[in-house]
């Protein structure tokens, strides 16, 4: 039936996956680092990576939006541009939503995927190895890069990153079968990999030469002056898929391995140590 | 699967209606006006209003609250209380959310709804009746009454008509196989009706005595010292349902007919006339 009558009327067999995401103005992104287009797009695929981390397919979604008083129908219409784009990229259809008046421009998306056999937090098995699908740490190099009105090529993928994520549905597919656990990035790898040790009763060990082999990333810390190890531990908003499985996952790359015990350790050469689990601040200076 | 996960995990089959609303804090409610719990059971009866309105029987929700800076914990254990009692008042389970900071308080409930043959609002046919569920005027009534300071026995129905609606829910049970069209009464009689006229690209003529034959409306209206239709016709946020169909509605009163044509119009006695479609103005004076 789709927009413009009290819901939207689907025929559905199997099983479902369900999320909801928010993305507030000032706290997820600045009107000023954005354009509305990419305000679109980027809230559009910050929902639908929920469902590319259950190993499900994106099928479609109602965004609600509060706008305020100074958006003009020109903002309007970029935005819902940018929400089709990236419903196009992922295939899914927009078949609802909702518009008021608020304080601040926000947007509530929410995606139903559909998948047979969703893959949750909590079903990493010690041994089982940590696999990575996509960046992390490259969108945060980006959105500091905006913040501090710097200007380097290096920093043009990072940049591009944290505008237009993409949520990894290709990469998704290959967890139904396969992955005990996964997680996509949306708060930082230390923060949402402790999700899955702590959902699944164990300790997760990254390897520190894996997360730093990314040469986008290095080039982009590089620009920035700082780290490419704090980038990939702590940065977020990539959008990357961070699963466990004891088979190698299409797509994916080896980071580490599950075992027993607790928390979240970085291996080095011949070293171990104790990483914080602290998440992502959006726009925190570091 | 639940709270806690990236997604709910849902097996369905058949037909799904699907719907998401905002509430917005100095948009839709006031918090001075309403307490937490009632911020939480409002928004969510409002969201499944519109799943009662196609005749579908609310299944399942997710909510995702932007809460700003100066809401105590306790603060949101009100709210989550609220939206948990009329979760259970219309037999739905809250399978996820998301929580998020933000400049004002808003809530955004999606709500997932079962019912094989939704009605929609463009089926409306020349010679229906027009059937209303509920009281309309009565929420308007008790907002006036709480912005204006005002206490008064007569207003108390008022008073929590806005504050703690309840969607329609049995009502709407009757609608999936004998009505043309049906809405729920969210932005005022006059405009929602108006809705289901222009779809149904004909004429909608309401009968003014049967308007005004509320008893608790015209004792709420007395109070304020002003007129009962014009409550019933351009308060809003009942969530009354408003449906056409050539036969009775169980649990629906008559309160017009369709005819050809266009527009929206009133009959008394011998006369009739033209009325606005314009909707409600939650805070505006009137």
């Amino acid at each position: 039936v789709g927009i413009g009558d009290d819901a939207a009327v689907l025929h559905s067999a199997g099983t479902l996956v369900w999320t909801i995401d928010e993305q507030v103005d000032g706290i997820h992104f600045r009107r000023d680092l954005l354009s509305m287009r990419d305000v679109g797009f980027r809230s559009f695929m910050a929902a639908t990576s929920d469902v590319a981390a259950m190993g499900a397919t994106p099928w479609c979604a109602l965004c609600s939006v509060v706008l305020p008083t100074d958006f003009a129908d020109a903002d309007l219409e970029a935005f819902a541009r940018g929400q089709r784009d990236a419903a196009r990229e992922v295939q899914a259809g927009i078949v609802g939503g909702n518009l008021s008046r608020g304080p601040a421009l926000s947007v509530s998306t929410t995606v139903l995927g559909r998948g047979e056999h969703p893959v949750a937090r909590a079903g990493a098995r010690s041994g089982d190895r940590i696999w990575l699908a996509g960046s992390v740490g490259l969108a945060a190099a980006g959105l500091r890069a905006l913040t501090q009105g710097l200007s380097d090529a290096r920093l043009d993928p990072a940049v591009a990153a944290w505008r237009t994520p993409r949520a990894l549905i290709q990469a998704g597919l290959a967890l139904e079968s396969r992955a005990t656990a996964a997680i996509d990035v949306s708060d930082g790898l230390a923060r949402d990999l402790g999700h899955v040790a702590r959902a699944s009763g164990l300790a997760a060990v990254l390897d520190e030469a894996a997360l730093v082999e990314d040469g986008l990333l290095v080039l982009a810390a590089e620009a920035l002056a700082t780290g490419a190890l704090d980038l990939a531990l702590y940065g977020g908003e990539d959008y990357a898929l961070v699963a466990t499985s004891p088979v190698p996952l299409p797509g994916f790359r080896c980071i580490g391995a599950m075992r027993t015990g607790a928390g979240l350790f970085l291996r080095s050469k011949d070293s171990e140590r104790l990483l914080s689990t602290r998440g992502f601040d959006h726009f925190a200076e570091r």
